[in-house]
């Protein structure tokens, strides 16, 4: 029995004619599912509180996705007694890995099946045109609008946009490419200022300083944050990555929400959190990201790091402002209750609880082994 | 007798009036070293290389000008068989770190003064006024400009603001702080587009892609960026840190040319490293940042990652298409003849020298070990 | 008011003469706490969850008594309202760091002192005659047993052996030096086997398997694998260490009971935990046993850390059955209800639930990124 | 064509009768080669100085000869012009990733082909009986001897022992099993005593002490400890460990020269290199055996992790003296000309170029940080 399984993940869609394509098409039941919520409480949520970034740059929008869909879909699978799943990702990309560790992981008995990595499949449909013809030949609706020269994908999060003409590295992307960010060179001349709330490391609240306007839902404060980026330009890259199957490949974003966010997140976290515990947690949060790209999200050892991650996250908790202008985030200032900055201990012009005198222990005891390393090792010369 | 040393290192200053100061002061010799040709090769190009940033989020400019400076410093205290040196650092931040370990490591046996971490000293001037007083009363000429309220330390790299009315990390930065770069409001409505060529992972060329420009030694690659990144008022942060003797401080930073250079470094680097070899160089890339922060550049642990992250640059070459415009730097396209990048492996338009099948047995073994998990501590059942 | 306290942490000493001597000295009050179930629970287990070991040799049995001595010492502090703290610890070791770190992370207010680290005091003392003649003029009762040519710390966990005759790095020990385990040569030359069985990562339960002999508490299990693990010989350590400040030193160690758990917990852990798990963990566990050996087993990072590592130990559950004979430890088998271990997944002679077609696909996509760099970085040639 | 290869890495095998035998069953050509020196000083030499050791337990002597066999394969096969490879490794394990592993990487465009990842190979032999009932009928020559109930493999470095009936994790190794090491029972009652010499973390030159009998030459060296070890019954350990494709496996191995080595080199290595170096290079250690167990000796992330593991090497010089004895390895004693060792500075004795009072501003400083957390965070409380 044929079912179809859908994920409204804030992608911008027609899920009424999706639902009856799909019915057209024979498939006895048909989900449509809401999973915008539980995408931003626990997905993006988590990625916020890890600063997950990819290779220095990627926020990883696509990556949450893919768990959070496949977990609905094994959900549905599961319940209905199915013990086949299918789904439509290439047979070069990360998505397919996304897809099933997620479905192997969480229905350790279920079958995939992959068209795309099926030779009989592949085969017959070269490209583009197969498919058109295939589908005017069966009666299967199409989309009318001529197809971008590349591929897209979507959801609450970002945009992601790759293949195509974007193949060539060397090529620029196309001005009118971006869908989810105005472009900086037309975005307003007047900055917006926004205070986001924490609490453990998660957003609580984001207020807009001069409207006075402010939301408090995870859906509604990620939403406002999509909005504001958005019509500031916020969170376009265009990188080269390496994808987990060993290519690399070139790829452009658009994470209006989540880069403000990240920027939010890191100043609270570093005013709240001590910098040793920073330092692990940096590292926890790196090996996490490379997770959530490779498909682990549903891993002993992704689900150890998130909770490792979500421990740091005790005492990450303030209001950070900011201001959202031409495709830049500025962070303006912070403050926090669990804030470990004491003014007066930094304070140049008092000296508080602190002798200067212990700095010189502090440096002498630090040099003791720089200085025999260069006496013992003959070092020293070398570098004069 | 008292020699005085002064390093130029990019900033704006009256060299001239400096030396006649110290030779009123009773300097019998006064050196002013023009190091900023071996600042930019030998200290920024490395922090390059390895995408030297601290806590995520500031580029180094202060910490990697320390050593460069108390190098030459200690390079004339020995060859004038000086036995002391001193510096004017505080006692409670991390210059007199980087300055005194830099020194202890290239001249074991030398003995350091460090006044503000001197009781009778700091405790006779515990203020601007006192100082004030002193200098008056002693002929010791001081700038008549009234002083702005928070300190400044400028060089080729960067300026850096702290203290004083900085001091409370709510308080929004004054909008006349910043001195190297424009105010992204009032800065050019049309970008520039370079494009920056690099070899073993060091910019060889900047040219003005519009205006054919072009620079080609490292202190002129390095200014031009610096210009252009002014003039768009890119590399503008404002943070809470961690300093080394353990208090957080506020800083504000603006490093125009060092964040254009980040980016285009970051990204000729993923476009021509393996995968795994980058996730190794960024934890060095991490640890060397902390290093540096931290005054070990001239350490045994520090060399040795140095001379890691410089091997791991062997075919990092290429040229990088960027735009720089209101306070952000896009990357726009690149190629190289060492990439890694191979347009017909990943295009998914060219099946190319891959069988899709492969995907399905990598995916199956990469979940053996997720399903035994999920089987044997029963974990699936749970997160369902 | 001089207040004395001594902790009972199981080395070999005469409580009551200490108790005596010190009354006789000045004190006011003696305080002689039994320690030794709290260090066995909250500082010896921790370690054995963590495979604790500084620089791949050295078991920390000094560094995890440091902060359960100072934490006692702290809250008799605190709760007699004294505003002073005091300790023996000489001025170029890590005790010193290890007390002091602990005293000022529960009691941030405490001001300590250390005579080691008074020049009127060890200027004073130059070396052990003339604490003998202070001693001896002013009736303070000292040992009469000639000393031993180094000096030596013992408690439950270990016995160290440094300074005098060992500073020679390339001197051997003496045969008569160890205290804690029989010299191997005159050891049993019978083994003895024992099952030890372990809930959460921390041993609950050792058995002799021939004499069925058994232990289940805490301290009992640890005296016990103390015992067992003298009469063998096992666990004894010559090594050259880094100290925190900076410099070498040689220490030899011997440490029974706490290298039999080493080699059980680690085979245990490898049977239940997850390959990922156990990678992430074991960085955490070193990261651990750097933090313990400088002293902030009280900082926010060794908390941070301890409960990671706590976390990844729900599932390190099982019996190991193991043999101890001449100075060494022999895994021999294991069992567990939550083992990650599948014999007929693994069996040669059974396919299973495992495709080995999958393998090549495995393999297939593994080379992808290896074959890349070879043909388009022309690697491949140099190495044949 | 077919072609045979076969390398002598050092196991107990009659080459001349492999030879007929492979001309027998049809190879046109046979290539027996003698890798044992090429293995030795380009695989175990790597090795020793990386401290390799995977899971913390085991040396990895399988995993570093696949590579050495392979590429001799490789090159073979390029030079005959062959475009298919082959191998007999079974489609559950380990080997058959390092062995295509390295071939694919020296020679992309190879073919690969492992008749036991092949269904109509597998399914036609499914048992031993399968097997020698073909062999009968067509005229191959089998052993005579019985098969032991465990499968095993054999190089200079060690022998591995796995499958049959250890494969049930809980059973005890039979005490006839080892054929490389004496059991520690019956092994010499009395100890050898060796000074291993070091240049660069390679051993140079092996001594008996009493004896005076020395070796210098890479496989004498390694071959001698071997000897030494294999009397002592030196290096054995049962383990369960994660293979790279997902299972856990049970495995017995006896490493006696690599064993006396591992503790050698760590002593050494210690006494000659700097604090942090050591601990960034333990880490690539770690990354390192984790690459060569899992196949990647020849990618470019392992051959920069050897390189950089080289430069650590440097200084690491001098002579190690150690005590072998039933099972057991004891360093002696050690001294080095590069010895960063100083053994005036660490004296309890003598006071040096060291002021005690630098420990007290070391500790105040680093407690900067301690004190602010439980004060801020009022963390101190929770712990008395």
């Amino acid at each position: 029995m044929h079912r179809d399984t859908m994920a409204n993940i804030g992608q911008d869609e027609d899920f009424d004619a999706a639902r009856k394509k799909a019915e057209k098409l024979g498939a006895k039941k048909v989900f449509i599912e809401d999973l915008r919520s539980e995408f931003v409480q626990e997905f993006i949520w988590p990625s916020v509180q890890a600063n997950a970034v990819y290779e220095d740059r990627y926020l990883l929008g696509t990556s949450i996705a893919r768990p959070c869909i496949a977990r609905r879909q094994v959900q549905i699978a599961r319940r209905e007694g199915a013990q086949y799943v299918s789904h439509g990702a290439t047979g070069k990309g990360n998505d397919q890995v996304r897809f099933e560790l997620t479905c192997y992981a969480l229905y350790p008995e279920v079958q995939i099946i992959a068209p795309w990595r099926i030779p009989e499949f592949y085969s017959r449909f070269r490209g583009r045109t197969d498919l058109m013809e295939y589908a005017e030949k069966h009666g299967i609706p199409v989309p009318v609008t001529p197809k971008a020269p590349w591929s897209m994908d979507a959801n609450l999060m970002h945009i992601s946009y790759e293949s195509g003409v974007l193949e060539n590295p060397k090529n620029h992307a196309p001005s009118d490419l971006y869908q989810m960010t105005r472009n900086p060179e037309d975005s307003p001349s007047e900055a917006d200022v926004l205070e986001i709330a924490f609490a453990k490391g998660v957003p609580v609240r984001v207020t807009h300083v001069k409207e006075g306007k402010s939301k408090d839902t995870p859906l509604e404060i990620f939403c406002y944050l999509n909005e504001i980026g958005g019509k500031h330009g916020v969170g376009r890259i265009d990188i080269v990555e390496n994808r987990f199957i060993g290519m690399k490949s070139r790829g452009i974003y658009e994470t209006p929400g989540g880069t403000i966010l990240l920027h939010a997140h890191l100043d609270i976290e570093t005013f709240t959190m001590d910098r040793e515990v920073r330092k692990i947690k940096q590292s926890l949060g790196i090996k996490f990201s490379e997770l959530i790209y490779n498909g682990f999200w549903y891993s002993p050892e992704c689900e150890f790091v998130r909770h490792c991650i979500d421990k740091s996250q005790e005492n990450v908790e303030g209001r950070v402002q900011l201001s959202v202008f031409k495709g830049q985030v500025y962070i303006l200032g912070r403050e926090s209750p669990k804030s470990l900055y004491n003014e007066e201990l930094v304070s140049m012009d008092v000296q508080g609880d602190y002798d200067p005198c212990d700095a010189s222990g502090f440096i002498k005891i630090n040099a003791v082994r720089l200085r025999e390393h260069n006496r013992l090792q003959g070092a020293a010369q070398k570098k004069l």
